[in-house]
C-alpha cells in the first residue's frame, strides 16, 4: 500500500482527495496497490472536511515520515509551495503539482533537484487541467522533432471570447456573464490579461523544446482590447478570435508568445467553445495532434493529478531536463512575422493601400477600414502603423491571424 | 545502445525505419541511448532499400540474438506476424506493434505471454495511427472509472462521408475519388465495411474495460447504404454522418459497436474531416477528452511505433491484463438505445406516427417522409419498422443519432 500526503486542501486537492477515495478500487487496478490518502497539509483545521483527521500543518510530518514516497502539491502559488517542494525533492520524495506558476518560473531546479535525490517532478496538472498533454508530448510523440505547439490553454478568455461572438456582447458584459457563472474570479487579470495562459505556454515549450523560458521574457497580450466588432470582422471571413499561446520552431528561429488570433474555422482549434481547452502539436512525423478537453475545473485537474501520482508511485520513467534559456531564445521577437487583421478609423483605403501594399479590405464597423495584411513581421507592422496615424488616422485594433501547418484535405 | 529489429519492410515498416535514422539524435535524447536498427525481416531482398544491408528472411536470426531486445512487428495479418510475435514474447524480447488485427484477435493472449517472459507487448501504433490514445487512456486517464470511448477510427470512411457532404456527391463516386487519391484500397471492403474499426473500437474497449471482445462479437455496420440524401438530411438539423466504433457502459450494460451515426455539429467529432481520425473519452474524473489526429500514414503511423520501441527500451511501466470477454459481454445488442433518423417511402407522416409516437419530422429527399425519433432500443425500432412496412411502406435509411454526454457551455 502507497501512502500518499496533499498539500493544500483547495479545489484541486480536495478534488484530488476525492479522486482517491471513490475511485479507490479502480486505482488499485491501474496500480498494483491501495493508493492511501494518509495526510492532508494545509493551515486550516477544516473540521467539516471528510479529511479532518488527516490534516498536519506542520511540512516536517510529511518530510520525516518514511511511509510517504509521494505528495500532490495543490497549494498554487510561489510561497510555500517552493520551499515545501524543495524540502520534500531533497529528502527523495516524489512531488506532483498542479502550480503552473511554480512549474514555469523554478520548473528546472525542480527537475535537476528530483534527479539529484532519484525521485520526480511531475505536472501534468499544471496545464491544460484534466487533459493529458505533457505525458503524450514528453512520451507518446517523443519520437518527434516538434516544430510548433498552440493552445488554448485559458478557459476564462475562452468563454469569453466564446460569448462574444455566440451572444454578440461586448468584452465587459461576456466577463461579468462569466463571473456570474464562476468562470472568472473577482479580480480577473491574470486570466484575461494573459498571465495564465503565459505560464502554461512556457511549460510546454520547455517540455517540447527542453529549454524554460522565464514568463517574464515571453511577449503576452491578453484580450481586454478585443471589441465585439472584432470578433464579427473574423466571423466575416470565417474565423474566431481565440487567446492561443504559441511556441513557433521554425529553422534557427523560436518564438514563444501569447496573444490573441484569428483562427480559421478549419482549423481544429477554431471549434474550441466554452471553458474547453484544446492543444495542437506538430511533429515531423505525427503531423498534427490536437487534445481537447476541460482545461480547470477540481474533477478534471484532480484526474490529471491522480494520473502523476500513479506514475511516481509505480516508479520507473526518464525525467525531462530542462535548460534555462538564455537571451538568444527565445528569438528576439520583431522579427516575428504573420499575417494581422487591421482596423483603422480616420483613413481610406487608399491611404492603407499606400502603406501596406496588397492587403485584403473585409467587412468592418461602421466608419472603419479593415483588412487582412499579408505576412509581415512585428516590426514592419509597427512601422506601417505609426507611418498610417502619423497622417491622422488611428488604430482600433490589431490581431494577429494564425496559420497552422496541417490541414485535413477533402 | 540498444539494438532494435522491424519485421516487415511495408509502408509503416519503412517508415519506422526512416524515422529512427532521421530523428536519430532526438531520439537518444528522449531515450538516453541511440536506438541502433540491426535487422529488417521481409521475405524480399529489396536491393534499392536504403536497409538493405540489414535484410534478414528467418526469424531465428532475431530471436537468438541476445543482443537484440525489443522488435517492431508491422507485418500486419494474422500469420507469420502471430506465430513470430509468439517466438518472441517466449525469448523474452518486447514487441511493438501496429497490427490491429493480431491484437483484436490475439492480444488478451500475447499480454499475458509477455507478462510471464516479463517483457511488454504494445499496441499504440495499432489504433489512430500517430494520435496518442492507448497511452494517454492507460496512463494519463488511470485514475478515471471509464463510462465511453467514441471515435471515428477509419479515415477512408471518414474522406468519403466528408466529399459526400462537402461536395455533394453520392457514396460510389466518393469511393473513386478516394482510390484516385490512394486513401481506400482496390478492394476497400475492410474499410466501407466498417471491419477495420471493429478491430480498433475493440483494442479501446479492451484499454478502458480490461475485456478484450472478440471482433466477430461486435455488432458492425459500413457506410456502403449510405446516401447522398441522408448527409443532406443529417446537415438540415445540424449533424454530419460519422462512421463512429462506440464503447459504452451504462450502469452494468456495456455496448460495444460500429455504425454510421448522425453527430451534432456541437460535438468535437463533427468537425473531423478528411482523413482524420478522433477519439473521446469519457471518465467520471476528466469528463470528455477528444485525441484528434493522423489515424494513417507511413510517418504518423510510424511515430506511435517508435514511442513504443522508447518506452520498450526504457523499460518499467505496467502491462495490461485483458480478460477475454465471456459471452454475457458486452450486453445483449437488442436492448441499446438511442434516437434514429428514420426515411421511408410509401407512407405517409401520419402512419409513421401512428407506429413511431411523438417523432420530429425532418426534411427528407422527394417522396420521402423522414424524421428523428426519440429514444428506443434496437428491438424496440425493428418491431416498429416491421409494422410500418407490413403496410406497404419501404424503409429506405435508418441511422443512429449521436448524444455525448459532456458539451462546451456558452
Amino acid at each position: 500500500m502507497a501512502k500518499i500526503a496533499i498539500m493544500g486542501l483547495g479545489v484541486v486537492g480536495g478534488g484530488t482527495a476525492d479522486l482517491l477515495t471513490e475511485n479507490r478500487e479502480r486505482l488499485r487496478k491501474s496500480c498494483g496497490e491501495y493508493l492511501d490518502l494518509k495526510y492532508v497539509l494545509d493551515v486550516r483545521d477544516l473540521p467539516e472536511s471528510p479529511y479532518r483527521d488527516l490534516i498536519v500543518h506542520d511540512i516536517s510530518a510529511i518530510v520525516n515520515d518514511p511511509e510517504v514516497s509521494v505528495v500532490a502539491e495543490t497549494i498554487g502559488g510561489l510561497h510555500p509551495a517552493y520551499d515545501y517542494t524543495v524540502a520534500l525533492l531533497s529528502a527523495g520524495k516524489s512531488v506532483v503539482t498542479s502550480n503552473k506558476q511554480l512549474v514555469s518560473e523554478h520548473g528546472a531546479e525542480l527537475l535537476a533537484l528530483a534527479k539529484a535525490h532519484g525521485c520526480r517532478y511531475l505536472f501534468e496538472a499544471s496545464t491544460g487541467g484534466g487533459i493529458p498533454v505533457i505525458g503524450p508530448i514528453s512520451r507518446d510523440l517523443s519520437g518527434n522533432e516538434f516544430s510548433e505547439i498552440s493552445g488554448i490553454l485559458n478557459g476564462t478568455t475562452n468563454y469569453i471570447l466564446t460569448r462574444m461572438k455566440g451572444g454578440g456582447v461586448g468584452f465587459e458584459t461576456a466577463l461579468s456573464e462569466a463571473q456570474k457563472k464562476g468562470y472568472a474570479e473577482r479580480d480577473p487579470s491574470a486570466d484575461v490579461e494573459g498571465v495564465d495562459a503565459c505560464r502554461k505556454i512556457a511549460i510546454l515549450a520547455a517540455t517540447a523544446f527542453g529549454k524554460l523560458i522565464p514568463p517574464s521574457r515571453i511577449h503576452t497580450e491578453g484580450i481586454t482590447a478585443i471589441r465585439q466588432s472584432d470578433v464579427a470582422a473574423a466571423a466575416s471571413v470565417h474565423a474566431a478570435v481565440k487567446l492561443l499561446g504559441r511556441a513557433i520552431r521554425r529553422g534557427g528561429e523560436c518564438f514563444v508568445l501569447v496573444a490573441p488570433f484569428f483562427v480559421p474555422d478549419d482549423s481544429p482549434l477554431s471549434h474550441v467553445d466554452g471553458v474547453y481547452n484544446a492543444i495542437s502539436v506538430t511533429g515531423n512525423y505525427v503531423g498534427d495532434v490536437t487534445f481537447y478537453g476541460r482545461g480547470a475545473g477540481a474533477k478534471a485537474t484532480a484526474s490529471a493529478v491522480v494520473s502523476d501520482l500513479i506514475a511516481a508511485t509505480a516508479g520507473g520513467g526518464v525525467s525531462p531536463v530542462w535548460e534555462t534559456a538564455d537571451e538568444g531564445f527565445p528569438t528576439e521577437f520583431g522579427t516575428f512575422s504573420c499575417p494581422r487583421y487591421l482596423a483603422f478609423s480616420g483613413v481610406d483605403r487608399n491611404a492603407v493601400r499606400v502603406v501596406f501594399g496588397e492587403v485584403e479590405f473585409i467587412r468592418g464597423a461602421e466608419g472603419e477600414v479593415a483588412c487582412l495584411t499579408p505576412n509581415m513581421t512585428e516590426r514592419e507592422c509597427a512601422d506601417a502603423i505609426a507611418r498610417l496615424t502619423v497622417g491622422g488616422g488611428q488604430l482600433l485594433s490589431a490581431i494577429r491571424v494564425y496559420e497552422s501547418g496541417d490541414r485535413p484535405e477533402a
